[in-house]
């Protein structure tokens, strides 16, 4: 069950990006679970990880294979590779040099990612022998298929494009990813691929790629659990024929303004597929002392279960988030210049209730499938938006029988 | 549904502490929903509150009347008399005062307290038609009915007694509390009361009560949101023939044990009756480089919900319990170092899977309805234990149907 869940766009290939998919029978169902991205030799590479101190093999691989200019990604669903010690870490080695061999690369130029059950040792045979027939299956026009290849829980492939003009050439770009449980990034979500034909150098694009990670990927969460396996990638092929981007121009602020767009919409197409979900809600934190205590509250909203539970039951239980907002850990916060809104409706005013406050106001409200929580804390000029979704019997339903 | 409910024990009056319970119509079914304690004028009182920013007009209350010597305690459930503003803190003030005008007693030595709906004005007439009622129920042994008046979601009266021999003379402790949801305590649990005949001098008592609720109700959680009510009182009405208890002495050693062994007793019952419980779980942090890093992963680990879906489902997917250690924050913790056991059974060790583990052994110790998770850290020597229950259908259910 998805919210307000949108067709997958039709997105045009990104010259230099070659993809391709295949069946490697790792997850047991008849969906592809095996992707891999090459690009051309003129493309850079950007790569966020997740903090999780225990991050997975491919994760560890990716980010010491990221300095190594890479040519190749190597991704899998339906087996995470992570908890798996040293044999996990001999396994993605090898997955790489199986892919390196069949396309005459080095194995130091191929960054994986796994994503699904953790702690069950990579197939590395399955793998080995899939590789040939989705590096045949080599096309710029495979956007779907890998959007729909590194699905786990996720209900439907997510995908995002946008295009921009750049000293009047086009340039792409197109983003896709994957994830519904174990959500709340910390650098990257559980994973997420976007790809544009711009010219760019790695380190502007690495900047361009954590800034935008910050404020998309950084800020949703479905149930507070950082993933051991979370990356996200931005390719640039250098293949269309704007001139380079350079650092502090305007070519960089129309770009990296467009990454932003991409990956925000990424990112809330996640929380849309949030486990169980069936309401997202927009967590507007305003009026906060700096950024960091604006977040601060309104991620303690959005991990509340009995916030969530009441906004899957769509009851308007305020108190449930000014209780919420009163445990974040915010020092001298003055409850008499809180004000809280579900869309419009103002629900807490003064201390208390609002005055003008009814139920059936807040019902109504409450009744929608999309819903903004607009907290303004009376403390500053700084403001920040989380984004996250409802918790469900579904939510139960979806983990306590995620591995039967 | 409680894990491993037990009987109400039989619980001895306390010599000074009177007890009168009434059905005021609070909650709008026929179980009592006012409690008043009174106690001797010999006795002392000590009391820790609930660290939310946003604490209901009560604790406020309370809080302040805590310095004048309480002799009455008036306690509601059905109603938490919060998020009510100024409405909400007189009356919380009127209520004291209708109850100190039938006893002719001060309106500052009472100490109200409310659990219930958040953001709802307190009944003040009922109470105050109740309270006669209440007063005239006054009784040493009125403990069951105390402790099934405060009950809210709770499935049982939750109570704990226990004597001690101080100089050849019986010390009597009882202590009833209740809370099921909204649980995660910063100071306090939702309500708990304990009484005893001992004479001890208030600072001392207020000293032996904030000890012991540090690693009592300090270290359980249901679901890690605290409450706005939390509050917990230790009365001493000194009616005992045992001599005062004396600070640094080996009287007040035998009693500060036996409070915290009566405190842990009664936050294992409010864990065993968590909302939708269907599990209990001791989480063990050891060889923790300080204290609060154990707390820290104990908590990260109990507020998973991947970790309590997967025990309500006694699914044991360890991969979940390391990923919520690896996302605790604890700084250069090392992976390689880490063992978790699942009681007895090793499942992590040397980065990963333990070898020796099966998922026969691990699914053994799932199946039982007490488990205990216990993760070594080697990193240092201090160890902290957390409680826990898992999350299951019934819990959404209940914090979904709450106000209907």
């Amino acid at each position: 069950m998805a919210v307000g869940q949108t067709d997958f766009p039709n997105m045009p290939p990104i010259s230099g990006i070659q993809i391709g998919t295949t069946n490697a029978g790792i997850k047991q169902t008849v969906r592809d679970d095996l992707l891999i991205f090459q690009f051309s030799e003129t493309a850079t590479c950007a790569a966020v990880f997740t903090q999780n101190a225990f991050c997975a093999a491919p994760v560890v691989l990716a980010r010491k294979n990221l300095t190594q200019s890479p040519r190749w990604l190597l991704i899998n669903s339906g087996n995470a590779n992570a908890g798996t010690g040293e044999q996990g870490m001999q396994d993605a080695i090898q997955t790489c040099d199986d892919l390196a061999k069949i396309t005459s690369g080095q194995k130091q130029h191929v960054l994986p990612f796994s994503t699904g059950v953790i702690g069950q040792s990579l197939p590395v045979e399955k793998i080995k022998i899939a590789l040939p027939k989705a590096v045949a299956n080599f096309s710029e026009n495979n956007w779907k298929n890998a959007a729909t290849a590194i699905m786990t829980t996720d209900t439907f492939p997510k995908g995002v494009t946008k295009t921009i003009l750049l000293n009047d050439e086009t340039i792409t770009i197109n983003g896709i990813s994957k994830g519904a449980g174990m959500i709340q990034p910390n650098m990257a979500t559980l994973l997420s691929f976007i790809a544009t034909d711009a010219k760019i150098s790695q380190p502007l694009l690495q900047h361009c790629l954590a800034s935008a990670t910050e404020l998309s990927f950084n800020r949703i969460t479905v149930d507070g659990d950082t993933s051991t396996n979370d990356a996200c990638v931005l390719m640039a092929s250098g293949c269309s024929n704007a001139p380079e981007i350079l650092e502090n121009s305007e070519s960089y602020q129309i770009f990296a303004s467009a990454i932003l767009d991409v990956m925000k919409a990424l990112a809330e197409l996640i929380v849309r597929d949030g486990e169980g979900a069936t309401k997202l809600m927009r967590i507007v934190v305003s009026e906060a002392a700096n950024d960091a205590e604006a977040v601060q509250v309104a991620k303690t909203i959005a991990h509340s279960p009995l916030v969530k539970t009441a906004f899957f039951a769509s009851d308007p239980n305020w108190g449930r988030i000014l209780a919420a907002v009163g445990r974040a850990g915010v020092v001298e916060m003055e409850l008499d210049k809180i004000r809280i809104y579900l869309d419009d409706v103002c629900i807490v005013r003064n201390g208390g209730r609002a005055e003008d406050y009814t139920e059936e106001a807040g019902q109504a409200v409450m009744n929608q499938a999309e819903i903004l929580i607009d907290v303004k804390l009376g403390r500053g000029e700084f403001s920040q938006t989380v984004l996250t979704c409802d918790f469900s019997y579904d939510y139960v339903k979806i983990n306590a029988e995620y591995r039967t």
